[in-house]
Parts: structure tokens; sequence; C-alpha cells
């Protein structure tokens, strides 16, 4: 198993759980995978171990791996985003040859990811920034793959990638080529997001259900177990369901002895962060990342809930109804958040010059990770069809789907707010949805005081876009000037 | 006039309006100020100029600036934000001596302060970055200063920075010592982000009286002029009221002819970037930040507009009725976005090791800013209080005032909820409001679902914080695991 002549059909630099995962999942798909891990120890105890007698190749140098691996040379990076991946990319380049291909599967920014992408083709190296999805489980067994970068370099790493990816129950595999540059990190950020977006909307239904509807914990368990069987069937409410069973030692609900302070690893933030940046509006998911800094705050909240008043609770009469309200509620806002992190891949498309396969990432999405669903099939055929729709709204599916959801769902965020229920993720969905189909928002007063404080200007509805006026509002009679100068 | 035996108090640097401005705010209260700008022509034309006849002494070397002003040397910064501020500082450095003060006044990003705050104290010389706010107007007349940095350069420009403040009605001058390192462009980020959700608020307000309530232009503009004599007495109340005076060319309103798609310079979004990153709510103002985003499509929500439907609007039967709802909603929401700014000085105090003056913050913006208000009188008094409160919503002044208010609130969000009027920032504040007043929110179940998909560990209610538990939900039995490790 030492055979240094290029016998590898792929290299493996980390051999993190990840990166063993990974390298598992190829081998057992019939390829030859060559390892390295920058401490040697490492590469023998998998080689003594999970690697026995199994087609890998041990590299103890990363000369060692370049030599191994067959040419153009498929190279894939699972180590700590950051620094250390410039690093190994510095160690690989004198090895390498023109045309070979380095992949970064780690959770890099895709604004990194576009950095190397260039730094790379300017040394004739192919590089590919994919997402990966689906956490240890998924690696070893079938990842969500999202591959962006050099779109030539696709056609060599295709095969391995969709061997390797979760499949479809008619064995479609969840890895597609996303787009060019910093395309494949870029959809795992979103991808991250809409995580935060559909726990925060389950945890608020789940609230509501509890609070207002009065439902016990066996209740809810009957709820989110009926609702995996329709529009909701998904990753995140079949665990819902799982969890509301489980026990503690002392025969109770297990839910009920676990802290409401959510924790956070920082991916989420991301895609907020690169929608503000991009002008785009990701409310949802924004509120998300906040409410588990709000529920952080566990100890203030205590003390708070002392002081401040909240409006007395009615308990619902009708549970079967209030229920269907809910679930409407939920669904909606659900295609508001993929409508929110879908039109933040336009945003990209035009501040990047990318071209997103927007049918390809809902497909990516379907399986292996954890926000599969059925839902994402239906936005996958929605973004399937030709002129493909600017935003999901306005598929005439979500489109029938929002109308029939929508009187469940304003009656319920009236109902939380009536009785002292925060639902941020729930109005906060609602309110993009009526700010969008409204055709006259009210940001002319906006407008008029950013003219009337800071002369920023400002469009008329009679004249073209793109020309601007000013106003001295202090002054008497007419005072408007036109300038054509973008503000 | 051309003396350089350091006879100026002070030295400007940057010679556009807004370090005109403050030049001649400084030599009108009586100082000699140096001014260099790195065009000479421009410091020509301002000496024959604007500069003409008056304290003022020319410098067309950055060395002839430095040899003008009296040691310890005072040399203001008034130029674009970003790296040239760095150029003009090492410019500077060889020409410095230890004790002298460099102050920023930009538009500076507080990263950036802080670290040129470390820098220069490893130089032996003394920084200060200032927010100044109130625009053109507001550096010539009297500008809310907010300056941070190096503590025992305070005493030095004191006299300067509070004689050319902008000044209440008792004379206290709108400008405090803020707090260390890049405390006072922090201030000033967040006094940005205020800014835009107070405009949000307002701009709802306006879109429900205008829709649910039918009001008139006139009706609107008597509404706001009679808010402004009440707890909302405000400027930007102020300039709304005269807005909506203001008539086109034909005599008819002008804010109905202005284009309601709202731009941005980008400082709003500072301050939700940050509080993503230090992990405190921001939500009012992240919503306020999206909903001009969401403004800005505005060829995309008139064809939204015409395919998707949004409820029939129930016009209000008792007008006077619904405005006092609608002001009662404005008021408490508008508490929250304060709440929330001041939130973040206590989550950068943590993160930074800050020790922030908020009494003082809360005084420096009740003059001579855009978001100047009789309100922030008010919250000077509550963080005059001793203990200071940990949130201002615990202030017993603001408690009662969320109290009185929150019918009407409840009341408005509701009314818009169910005709489909967006309101954003006000629901957004009414979910912060209830989540922090609620002892028990429902994260228990998404540190359930991290538990279970990825394994986050969690932490339970009947056990101290920081002692963390994992269970393996899909066995049977009881296999919970404590562990202490920081998730």
């Amino acid at each position: 198993m030492n055979n240094r002549n290029e016998t590898a059909t792929i290299g493996m630099i980390g051999l993190a759980v990840m990166g063993q995962n990974l390298a598992l999942n190829m081998e057992r798909n019939g390829y030859t995978v060559a390892v390295w891990n920058y401490e040697p120890e490492v590469v023998g105890h998998f080689m003594d171990n999970r690697g026995k007698n199994k087609r890998f190749i041990p590299a103890y140098t990363i000369r060692e791996l370049v030599e191994s691996i067959s040419r153009p040379r498929k190279i894939m990076i699972m180590i700590r985003a950051g620094k250390p991946v410039d690093m190994v990319i510095e160690q690989l380049l004198p090895l390498l040859e023109k045309g070979d291909i380095i992949i970064d599967g780690g959770n890099s920014h895709y604004e990194d990811t576009a950095r190397r992408y260039e730094y790379l083709k300017s040394k004739g190296i192919r590089f590919i920034g994919s997402g990966v999805s689906g956490g240890e489980e998924g690696a070893l067994h079938g990842p969500s793959l999202m591959p962006g970068g050099d779109s030539q370099a696709w056609a060599e790493i295709k095969p391995v990638f969709r061997n390797i990816a979760a499949k479809l129950q008619d064995g479609t595999p969840c890895c597609d080529w996303v787009g060019e540059s910093g395309a494949g990190h870029f959809v795992k950020m979103v991808h991250n997001g809409v995580e935060y977006g559909d726990m925060q909307l389950i945890a608020e239904a789940y609230h509501l259900l509890k609070n207002v509807g009065g439902l016990s914990i066996d209740e809810l368990h009957r709820v989110f177990s009926e609702w995996n069987k329709g529009d909701l069937d998904s990753y995140l409410i079949e665990i819902t369901a799982d969890i509301l069973t489980k026990k503690d030692g002392d025969g109770t609900p297990l839910i009920e002895k676990i802290l409401d302070a959510a924790g956070q690893k920082g991916t989420g933030k991301w895609a907020v962060h690169t929608a503000l940046d991009l002008g785009n509006p990701l409310t949802l998911i924004g509120e998300s990342v906040f409410a588990r800094s709000l529920s952080a705050l566990k100890e203030e909240r205590l003390s708070a809930s002392g002081l401040l008043k909240l409006p007395p609770m009615v308990e619902e009469k009708n549970k079967e109804t209030f229920i269907a309200q809910v679930k409407d509620a939920l669904y909606a806002s659900k295609i508001i958040s993929y409508t929110q992190g879908f039109s933040l891949f336009r945003a990209a498309e035009k501040a990047y010059g990318w071209s997103l396969n927007y049918a390809g990432i809902a497909q990516m999405w379907r399986g292996g990770c954890i926000i599969r669903s059925a839902f994402l099939g239906k936005i996958q055929e929605a973004f399937s069809a030709s002129p493909r729709p600017d935003n999901l709204l306005l598929a005439p599916f979500f489109r029938n789907e929002i109308e029939k959801s929508d009187k469940g769902w304003r009656t319920v965020i009236a109902k939380a707010v009536t009785n002292g229920i925060p639902v941020p993720a729930l109005s906060s969905a609602l309110a993009y949805y009526d700010g969008y189909a409204t055709a006259q928002l009210p940001a002319n007063l906006i407008q008029a005081q950013r003219d009337y404080f800071g002369a920023h200007t400002y469009e008329r509805t009679d004249r073209p876009r793109n020309v601007f006026f000013h106003t001295k509002w202090t002054e008497d009679g007419e005072e408007t000037a036109s300038t054509t100068y973008n503000a």
C-alpha cells in the first residue's frame, strides 16, 4: 500500500473526523485515496484503525501525498478554515502542475474562497470551494455537496462527488455544480442561515402551541409527527417529533429540563452580514440569529420577567383550528425564509457576476443536510421553470400556497401579539411579504427626511429613475433642482 | 497671519466642507486654528474666502501645520475614512512629540479607531476618535460631539470641544467623554443605527395613519405637529411635520411625488454587523436597514403587487382612537430601539473592557444631531440613577411608559397584520419586548435539536450553568452524559 506511482484518484489533506469520514466514504465507493495530515502520527493511527486494509495510500509528507495521486491531481482539503488553508495551499503550490485541482471542503468564508480561486487561477491551478453539509454522519454515509469555483474542474471531480453524495429516493445525488468563484461556499453559508431560520420557526410554533394552544408534550409530539407527513415533511420536523418523546430519568419529558439559552457557532450570522452588505433583505434569518442571542440572556430575562408586564394569556378554545392556523403560519413563513435566501443568490449574481444554479441548489439541499425536506423538491421545480422566476414568491405554486395559508398566518401573529408571545421570525416573514407585495411603501417619507437633513436627494414618481432632485425644504416656494448625481 | 511660532490652539487637517465648518466654528469661538489640506490650492482658496480676516494660520505643508500649533499639539483630522487616515497619521508621526494629540473626527469604523489608538499609544501619541454628528450645518453652528480614546487627552481638548458643540437650552454642551479606545466612533455608529430605526418607525406610523387611518396629508401634518409637542418631541418628528406641508409646483403635496425607494450610505448596517458579532439583539435597526433595501426593489415590488394578494383594507372608523394607538406603538417601539442600542454598549463594555458613559451619551445626543429629542433627556435621567439599570426597559420611568403604551402598541400591530400593512420595525420591537420579558423561551427546543443533529450539548434547568449534557436521542433508555466542555 506504499505505492507512490500516482495510483490514488484523489488526495485528502486533514484527518480530523470530517476528513476521515469523507475519505472513508470515497474509499467505500471504490476510490483509492491518498491521505495526509500535518501530524504524521495521525496518519499512522488512521492507517492502523479505520483505514486498515482499505484502498488508502498513507502520505507522511505533503510531497508524498502529491506524488501518490494520478494527474491531473485532485486534492481535497478538510482542515480548519482561515489561515491554515492558505498555508497548505502555499505548501502545495511548488509541488503541483498546471491543471491540478485543489478542493477546499472546509467551512471557509466565500470571500476567502473567491480570493483563493483568483490567486490559484493566476498560478494555473484549478480551485473548487465546496460546501459540505450533514456533519460527521453525512460525511461518512452521504453528505450534501455544493461545489463551486473552476467550472472546467467540475468534470474531473464530478464522478467522485456524485458517488459519495447523499442520494434522493430516485437515486439522484445531492450534489450539482453551483457556480463560479466563491459560489460553493456562498451557498453553504446561505444553507446555514436557512437552518437557523427553520429552527427558529419551529421553536415559535412550538411555543404558540404550548402556551396559547395549551397542548401537552404528548399532543405536541402528535402534531409534529402529523406535520411531518405533509407539506412540512423535513428532517427538522422529524427530529422535533422525536425529541418530544424523549424522557428524562424520572420519566418526565426531557425537553422541559433543557435550558432555554441557545448557543451558536457563528455561521448563521455570516449570511446576515452578507445580506446587509449586498443590500438584500434577509430579515427572517436576521431575527433568528438575534433570537438566539436574546435567549442566551437567560438570567437577565428571569429578572425582567418579574418586573415587566405581559398581557394575560387567553388560551384557545378550539385546539384543532389553532393547530391548523399555526401550521399555516409556519409553512408560509418557511416559504418566505427560502424566498429571502434565494433572493440573496440573485444579489450575489448581480454583485459578483456569477450565474448560479438555483434548481440545482434546491436539489443539493433535498438530502444529506439538516434542512432536507420535501419542500425543497417544490423549490427545485419552481426554479426549473423557464423563464426562472425572479423571486420564489412569484412562482405559481408558492403564490398559491401563500394564498391558502394567508388567513391562518395573519390570525396566528395577531394572537401572538395580543397574548405576549414573541414571534420574531413569523412576524418578520409577514412584514417582508406585505412589503414585497406593496407597490407604494412609505420610503418616500424616508427619502424626504434624508433630503431635508442631509441633501441626499430623491427620485420622483413622475420622472425616470436615476434622475435626482433636491428641495430646499425650509424655504418658501418652488425650490426643486434637478441633478443626475448618484446618491 | 503666517506666524509659525506655535500660536494656534489646534490644527485642522482636511478642508472639505466638514473640516472647514468645524474650523470656522472653532475660530468663531475665539480659537486660532492652523489649517492644512493635501492640496495647497484648497488652503489658499479657503484663506481667500471663508477664512479671510480670521484667526486662521494657513499651512501649505504638514510640517508647517505642526510647527504652527502650541504644545502639546492638538491636531484634528477631517478627511475620508479608511486608508487616508492611516496615511496622514504616518506623515504626522515623525513631526510630533510625545504627548501630542491626534483627533480623528471622520466617519471611521470603531475597530480602526481602536487599532490606531493602540498603535499611537505605543508611539507616545495620544489619540482620540470622535463621533461628529449634525452634518454640515451642525459642524458650523454646533455639532454633537462624541469623543473617546485617550482619557488623559480629554482635559486638553475639552474646552475647545465643549465650546464648539451644540448647547441644550440650559447651556449644557452636547459633548462629553464617552470612553476609552474606539468608544467614540462606536457611539457614533450606534447613533447612526438608531437614526435608521427612528426614521423607519416614523415611516410605519405614517403608512398606518394614511392607509388604515385614512388620514389626508393635511391631517397627517396636524398629527405630527401635535406629537412634536409631547413625548415624541424630536427633530425627526418636527421635520416630518414640515415635509408634509411642502407643495409641489402644481400645489399638491410634494411627499406624494417622491419615489418610495430609500437610499442608504451604509453606516446604519455597521451597528447591525457589530451586534451580530457581539451576540446582542439589535433587531429593530436590522429590520430598518433591510426595510430600506426592500423599498429599493421598486420595480420588483410593482410587478409583485399585481400578482400577490393582500387582505382587503378595513379603514378605521374612529380616527382619533387610532391616532392615539399609533402614537403608543411608535413611542413604545422607540423605547425598544434605544433599549437595544444601549444594550449594545453593554455588550461592547464586556467584549472590549470599556467603561462607557451612558448618561453622557444620552446627553450628547440631546442636541446637535439628527436623533435629538426630549426623550433623550429621560434616558439621561434613567442612566444617571445609581445603580445604573442594566437595561433601559428596567428603569422605572420607561417600564411605566411601556405599560401605558402596551395596549395601543399591540392593537396597532394586530391591525397592521390583518390589513396587510408591513410594520417590520414596530413588530420587531414588540417581539423583543415579549422575548425579553419572558422567563421561559422555546430555545430549549433549539438546544435539543442542536444536540440531536450535531452533539452540540445543552444545559439543564435543574443544574448549574456551564455544565453541559449530551443525549443519544435516537437510542432507548437513559443516555445522558455530563460534560463541562464549553460549547
